[in-house]
């Protein structure tokens, strides 16, 4: 019986990654994709996955760790559109129409609810039940799994436009969200971070004071997911969060705002188990999309 | 064959409410006894189910809607346990030895998650798969059902806690919360309300500018719950919420909040349909507890 194979889709912002895998996780090729608009993208998906079935062998199922808006809901029939979306060409786009042609079961996930389940079955997120993948990078996202299994009500989650205290005295920035100006994102995503100081916190040397402001928004965030999600452990990935000295000043902001209020051994003093970076790193989206794949073959 | 008989008791921070009930939601016996400590508590809910009991039948089963914080994990050693509160006597009880002596299943979910239930039963929640109840009372909480199931995590919510965006210039208020001062529960629950103004809003003659500046903080969990939960529908209830004009300025400042970002048919125009008050009234908890009690018959 011929080995079964899965294409694996990790949609972000910036790029497509691309993967063909065996159930085992084993990848045999591998690709990059700008995103550019699906009338570039999506033939570039399908080229390669063209070429490595011919090399490799037949496709048995897609998984797809996507950002969005994009529908989600498996008994949706619009389930893997992009739904209403500033960027150009996107909304209404469907992975499904893109992917159809190979016959394979396909299944959709958001980028942070893939990382998410990356990191819960080989990452950080090993052993809990309840568990927050949040991207702190292009934008801003959290991704939240009960027991392995992805969070959502009408649509997927989108915690990175939540409102954030802001003090204008302290932080004159008028933010960068076209929707909220302060939002979350609108402070603490790479952009806006750009936006207001010309580069990214690692390129300015990651100074003291710049980390601790925007460690402050991003706390708010993680205070939020504790009293709306008691999630057992918070992992916070992507671009900005690679500012050194950041996690640490999240997680310091992050325990004042709790401030003693929630007691349970999974926020231990300091919250250095509590709150951590993903321990795949920039493999977790892709690590996902292998999973949600293997799940569309019925395998896990 | 005997019918079956459900205890069920609601748990509210100033008054418990037991009634006896047959599964199909017929109360024969109805009780109120004031939270003080379960040392009176306790016996005074025996004694009521004893005399039902005498009266009308063996007890089949148990369902409780209380306050917390309490464990409600049916998994867990200490389910049916308050844990860290400061309301004195009550860290450490359980209801479990409270009712144990009736050899009745019992199950346990907090007020929010058992008014939730009532609401999505027979309320204004009905139809909706991901359903939020709030309640603006002596504290605040909040409740989130998909598919009738209360959704927790490492324990149940604590949305009362939540920062929110605060003025002090606009508002120098400083808050009521023991913990965070200026949370929600800190600027909108009922005790914070007379603390600062002396009275309920209600008695002060829900006067515009007091209301619209209390909706201003109740909003801001509102948009919370839509972006870190996307529920169908906002339930907001409790006494606080029986202010005059504030649901419809709730309603108002979410939606200049959410600012067109989230867009789904539940979000109609105005809100209206998305930010309800409670379909049964105060009746929502009891009813709830009734159908948590169902439960623990194993009937739905």
């Amino acid at each position: 019986m011929a080995q079964q194979l899965i294409g694996a889709i990790e949609a972000g912002g910036t790029k497509f990654v691309a993967a063909l895998a065996r159930p085992d996780g084993t990848r045999l090729a591998e690709t990059r994709i700008p995103t550019e608009t699906p009338v570039t993208c999506f033939p570039a998906l399908v080229d390669f996955f063209r070429t490595g079935a011919s090399e490799h062998g037949t496709i048995s199922a897609f998984g797809v760790a996507s950002f969005g808006p994009i529908d989600i809901d498996p008994a949706s029939p619009a389930y893997g559109t992009f739904t209403t979306t500033p960027k150009p060409g996107w909304s209404g786009a469907r992975y499904q129409d893109a992917l159809g042609s190979f016959g394979a079961p396909i299944v959709v996930d958001t980028d942070v609810n893939g990382a998410a389940l990356g990191e819960w079955l080989q990452g950080s997120g090993q052993g809990c039940r309840t568990l927050a993948y949040t991207t702190i990078g292009t934008g801003v996202g959290t991704g939240v799994l009960r027991d392995g299994q992805s969070l959502m009500g009408f649509s997927h989650y989108e915690a990175g436009h939540i409102a954030v205290a802001h003090d204008r005295t302290a932080d004159p920035y008028e933010g960068y969200c076209p929707f909220h100006h302060d939002c979350l994102e609108g402070m603490a995503a790479g952009p806006s971070i750009k936006a207001r100081w010309g580069q990214s916190l690692s390129d300015l040397g990651s100074p003291a004071d710049k980390v601790e402001l925007i460690a402050g928004y991003i706390a708010q965030l993680a205070v939020n997911l504790v009293l709306l999600h008691m999630p057992d452990r918070l992992i916070f990935g992507g671009g900005v969060m690679k500012t050194l000295g950041l996690v640490e000043a999240v997680r310091t902001v992050t325990e004042k705002g709790i401030a003693g209020y929630v007691k349970a051994p999974q926020l231990d003093p300091g919250l250095r188990t509590y709150i951590v970076t993903p321990g795949l790193g920039d493999e977790a989206g892709i690590t996902g999309a292998i999973a949600l794949g293997k799940r569309a073959l019925g395998q896990s």
